[in-house]
């Protein structure tokens, strides 16, 4: 507080850093004249709340220990993240964080009951008390959730707890194509009265490769059968019942969809380590694509039932635009958000390839924009997306984020130069 | 959007209007100078996409009817409450409605995909898509909800909705006190993996005055058990599988609770019409106060770890302040969130009661702050809590939510004289 008093005072930019692991560049200082103000110190777990599911912690606590915090409570945060060893609570908060939960648990604002802010001239605004209920006006909390610290630098939150799952049920599908994925999906929240916790992508094209480059992860399906264009999805129910009868919601449910068409094949994971097994596949997903080549990469959502359209017109246009590029969508297909990374040709140089960048970005973007979606999911727009977002975000919105901006900041000292164009 | 234009021309105030259900004036003109605009006939279904779960319908359809679309299509739409066969999408937005459904499944907002507004100048703000993950800078739509159509006139949503719970266990349990309530709580919670739907307490005195004017309601336990001044909580579980496993999740869980002393007794529903008999009994909790007189009531939250202590000194103090009162604090207690309402002597002048009212919910909000809590927890500030809001609320939170509301509508014209004391 103290801090930005000064700050106030002087005229002095201010950018609000916590473990530095944002992919958009919204925690990076963009000139001499920036100051960077590191929450990493300020990180204590000030109080538990186990009757009321509450956990109240300072901004630069790490997302693993307060995870930790909640496990040793008999409690579950379910935020998950590749960066959660390094990543940081206010950061998270700052950019509304996703993960592999988000389909059972929501992302990081659903998550957040409470904040406590410093605001742009100093002053301090408080509100931690984890209420789940309170109708008194604007919910002031949203105004700092997912706006990248430009309208105050969040120094704690009240946080959600959940009871932690008793059993856990995991099957690889094999299925014909993204369309079979989300017949798949209503099959399995309706079986399961909503207990799906994960439904994630994978593509024929990243199952190849994983085969070629990672042959320890011992894929559960052969090379004839993957090599057959078949895709695939990690699909995990999450439930609080003795292991019998969620296994059997499973074993039930994909029996189903087999019989009816919806799926080709499906392989229960039989313990921990199988199941461990079969996310390391998809978390490598990522990691794999460097071997083959330059990438070029999109975080999109659309509309859930847009998808297997958007898939398919996506990976039209960018074949078309660079012959023998191969598309890999992967992941989160449950929230409606893949990321619709592209792969260079196989025989193409790869810098040659990323040149291609900026038009194969617009290209993908005009389609997500035409189904209703989103050009950033999950990583914000920082300084990364900030031209994209004033393309594609329509004049209101604009105008709304430019006035709300200026309400609480009119000065313009918080992380300028991110997000918006131009600032006040 | 062509009357906003207009209303923005010619500087005329808007109070925008839907089911008119609303308990604190929100939706009520203030003088004659006030024009409202009714969104009844805007009610329209637009869009139900039942892979992604998502209901667009326009601001007047009525609650009960966004139910039926749900439950037509095997669908679950949430939101529960008492007046839902008159109110409208639109107010329960603006209102941030609550419900019997908010353990589970969270309050309006929580339900809310996005929006179309009207805003203060007559543009259209439109975000209906309906995205689960869009981080995209500000959630825009937040500033809209709960706010009383201070903000613009939301004129469509998109709605979350959830598979259908295929099976319901409810029992009625005797305990000896909120306290034992609080411990039943996170036992209920862990046992069934967060599938605690309804979580209601009912105090003794309202269990008695059921007895005494409702005998139709057949109450499951005797007039002596009831006598003995034990508390009640209505539990409610819902899950996805076939009947056998959650009921015996409810029976495991009630034993044990019995065993380990946080519960006196307890009864499971046998069937439908018993589970209807219980929620009769909760649902008449308001209605039964009527008959002991004079009423004085507070709808109030704080953090569910105090909310013992806050139900003992929240009793004392009015059973001092005016002896012979009888407080009746019921409800949501699974949110934090109980309806602590203060029922006259016997013996008293019903109006001389009344006349308490002031100085008694000054009294009650005190202790409610005192604790971190929130003055209103459903029912939203309007005409009726402007006074209590501008006594209550910080000045840092009464500065950020005048300066939002300048940004969003300079001239003050929508719905003004409600929530803040000044407008623009």
């Amino acid at each position: 507080a103290a801090i930005m008093a000064l700050a106030h005072q002087t005229g002095t930019s201010i950018v609000p850093q916590g473990g530095n692991t944002g992919l958009v560049g919204g925690q990076i200082p963009m000139g001499k004249d920036q100051v960077v103000v590191s929450l990493s110190r300020m990180n204590a777990i000030r109080h538990l709340d186990p009757v009321g599911n509450v956990l109240i912690v300072e901004a630069g606590a790490v997302l693993s220990t307060v995870q930790q915090v909640a496990d040793d409570a008999d409690r579950l945060f379910p935020l998950s993240l590749a960066s959660e060893g390094t990543a940081t609570i206010g950061g998270l908060i700052a950019s509304n964080a996703g993960g592999t939960g988000v389909l059972r648990y929501g992302n990081m604002r659903q998550l957040v009951l409470g904040l406590e802010v410093v605001l742009a001239d100093g002053r301090i605004w408080n509100r931690l008390s984890g209420l789940r209920k309170d109708n008194t006006g604007l919910d002031m909390k949203q105004l700092f959730i997912g706006t990248e610290g430009r309208h105050g630098i969040i120094t704690a939150a009240s946080l959600s707890l959940h009871p932690k799952p008793r059993d856990t049920q995991t099957a690889f599908v094999m299925l014909a194509d993204p369309k079979s994925a989300l017949a798949l999906l209503p099959l399995a929240q309706n079986a399961s009265g909503g207990r799906v916790t994960g439904f994630e992508l994978i593509p024929p094209v990243a199952m190849a490769s994983t085969a070629r480059h990672r042959p320890v992860l011992r894929l559960p399906y052969s090379s004839g059968q993957i090599a057959a264009g078949q895709w695939f999805v990690l699909l995990e129910l999450t439930g609080g019942d003795p292991p019998g009868p969620l296994g059997q919601t499973l074993g039930d449910l994909l029996a189903d969809a087999m019989t009816s068409g919806v799926i080709s094949d499906a392989i229960i994971a039989a313990d921990l380590s199988q199941r461990q097994q079969f996310w390391a596949i998809r978390e490598g997903l990522s990691e794999i694509q460097k071997f083959e080549g330059g990438s070029i990469k999109h975080d999109v959502s659309v509309p859930i039932d847009r998808m297997a359209d958007f898939i398919a017109q996506a990976s039209q246009a960018v074949e078309q635009f660079c012959p023998g590029c191969r598309p890999v969508p992967f992941g989160h297909l449950g929230d409606g958000n893949v990321h619709f990374n592209v792969s260079q040709p196989v025989d193409m140089n790869t810098e040659k390839y990323l040149t291609l960048l900026p038009e194969m970005n617009r290209l993908v973007h005009d389609i997500v924009i035409s189904m209703g979606g989103s050009i950033s999911a999950e990583h914000g727009i920082g300084q990364a997306k900030i031209d994209d977002l004033s393309h594609y975000l329509d004049e209101v919105s604009l105008d709304l984020m430019a006035r709300i901006k200026t309400a609480m900041d009119p000065q313009g000292i918080l992380n300028p130069g991110k997000v918006l164009a131009v600032d006040p």
